[in-house]
């Protein structure tokens, strides 16, 4: 059972605090991903430093190693990773279908073959809470199935109905406690009816808040804010609303507009790591030769380390010289950047002003098309 | 000019504070090596924590990339790399000799081809002073040769009397100002009377401190310690002694009952990388699969940030992943322990205590033999 609140609206808008066993989380919020129990380069200490306040842990890779058993040993996965913040988990459908090999589908669950070691596992709805219970997970996801987009309305059919069959047992097993949650995943590609059709099952099993899957897998930006448009505002207004896997700046600004609360993205995280940096201008590429005596920050108007320590020519040299601190200071930026607009849209909404932000976001902006 | 003052001394061990353009320095003083500008997997908030007071940089590896005069452009390499603490750089002579390709060796200096590029570079007194210079480093390192031990007493001795040639051209370049010096380098492999020599040769130049160069290639814990017993004690009493690239605990700590006062090794943040953790016990491998479901810190006795909040198990984990914090960790913890053990060191010579310290610490320190 978790509590949300909506403090203020504006259009479609939303902003809300959501309370977790673990703390609050004010939304519209983004969770920095921390797949294997640490977000990649970063320090705990420097997650939060960017403001950040609840992670993505991935229920796929985890239950492989180090195994839910053996972090529920440790603590949970709170104490494991020394997060003491809010937690999110996916419910490993999506990296089943993207990462294992040998997939076996059948109503009872998957049977699959990890990628690490070519050992057989088995995840059903039961199998996927019992294993995010484990984690201790403030915000447990339904088990789902993901279709490749696009695909024939019949097979988004067939899949998104059973992972409805999937998310009533998901429901069904999910121990309830205060500060635990359980979200359902609306399915449906971008099939008007088909999402609709999703948005009554779930809400008539009832969760704690709802995500849209299934999507930003290729379909572009305009064909998402489509299926947002209609889906959105077609669940509950007392509950979150988290768009999976989304996104670049642009598309969690637009998606905002459209009434989603939360969001997670591995961008900022593995674009630092390749020395991509993201900027209240645009995008740079750090390796690019025309840095290297650039003696400004990477963005003027940023106040992170990586922004107020070192010069844009440091930085490239790091890159160019395969250093770990690179990695560090860039996914750093970039996840502060992230975590700052998302101040940003906050104070924007509780100020009425979040569609100006938005029109002026957008105008200086405009070098995303690099990602 | 540095000015230097040994506070105490027990036999030959003795406790000093070095005086620098950018602070002082408590000897005995182990330096982080930060070849390119970073130490690497740290920043340098990090590397300040664990109490280090100086870094070393690499003059081969800087002069090829970004340069000198970049690093110069960007205001020293204090400002580049964002460490505003005193700096040590080599002089480049040992990294041409291991790393360059093609080299010439003549009176003049060594012209090589960068271990980058293939591309040509010279170096002699007169540009690794300059290069030096230009980095901004408080202590500089005479130019000099090394020879690959073992080698016949000619060759060492040939050898040894172009590297004080050399010094002597280095002091006559070397811009002097308060709180930058530059020390000169013993060298002459294991032959007493090649060491005695170039002591004496040293000493008549006059440097601001002494380095005993050309050990720990090798040689063998017991040959360098007979080499450190008769070559210590012959330099002047009032300056300081570095032991270059030393090297293992018990070598630094030996070192120390022998007169030496600073070192500095990639040894702890080499093997942090690596999955190796110096604790107060021994070596441990955070990859060997005993680790997997130890709940105990790394060393119970540390208060390093990577003891202080995560288990062996998570360590062990993020290095079975392959993840970039386990390297944060190790690194940082390694580093943390040579400068507690420089603390422990320092604290014993005050308090006339350290022939204890060294015979306790010798007795539980066991399990060096891994490096």
């Amino acid at each position: 059972m978790l509590k949300y609140k909506v403090l203020n609206t504006e259009g479609k808008a939303r902003r809300g605090v959501l309370q977790t066993a673990h703390g609050e989380v004010n939304t519209p919020a983004f969770m920095p991903v921390g797949t294997v129990g640490t977000v990649k380069a970063m320090t705990p200490e420097a997650v939060a430093s960017t403001g950040a306040e609840i992670l993505l842990g991935n229920t796929y890779h985890l239950m492989l190693r180090p195994t839910a058993e053996r972090v529920a040993a440790f603590g949970g996965l709170h104490k494991f990773m020394n997060w003491p913040k809010p937690i999110l988990t996916d419910s490993g459908g999506f990296q089943v279908m993207s990462l294992s090999g040998l997939r076996k589908i059948t109503e009872e669950g998957v049977t699959f073959q990890s990628h690490l070691s070519g050992e057989k596992f088995f995840l059903s709805p039961e199998r996927s809470m019992e294993i995010q219970y484990l984690l201790d997970s403030d915000i447990t996801m339904a088990f789902d199935e993901c279709v490749k987009l696009p695909a024939p309305h019949k097979k988004v059919q067939d899949s998104m109905r059973l992972s409805m069959r999937w998310a009533k047992r998901s429901k069904e097993v999910f121990k309830d406690r205060t500060g635990y949650g359980l979200f359902g995943i609306v399915q449906g590609g971008t099939y008007q009816d088909l999402r609709l059709e999703s948005v009554k099952a779930l809400t008539e099993i009832g969760f704690d808040g709802y995500a849209i899957g299934g999507l930003a897998v290729g379909e572009g930006q305009e064909e998402m804010f489509k299926v947002l448009d209609y889906t959105a505002c077609a669940l509950p207004d007392d509950k979150p609303r988290y768009l999976m896997g989304v996104g670049r700046p642009s598309d969690i600004v637009g998606a905002v507009a459209r009434g989603v609360d939360m969001f997670d993205c591995v961008m900022p995280s593995r674009s630092g790591r390749t020395g991509q940096a993201f900027t209240s201008h645009g995008v740079l590429n750090m390796r690019n030769a025309c840095h290297t005596d650039d003696h400004n920050p990477l963005d003027a108007e940023c106040t992170c380390p990586a922004c107020k320590n070192y010069t844009r020519g440091y930085i490239h040299h790091l890159f160019m010289a395969g250093e770990i601190l690179g990695a560090i200071l860039l996914t750093w930026h970039n996840i502060h950047f992230y975590e700052n607009l998302m101040k940003q849209i906050r104070q924007a909404i509780e100020e009425n002003r979040f569609e100006a932000f938005y029109q002026s976001f957008m105008e200086r902006y405009k070098d995303e098309r690099k990602f």
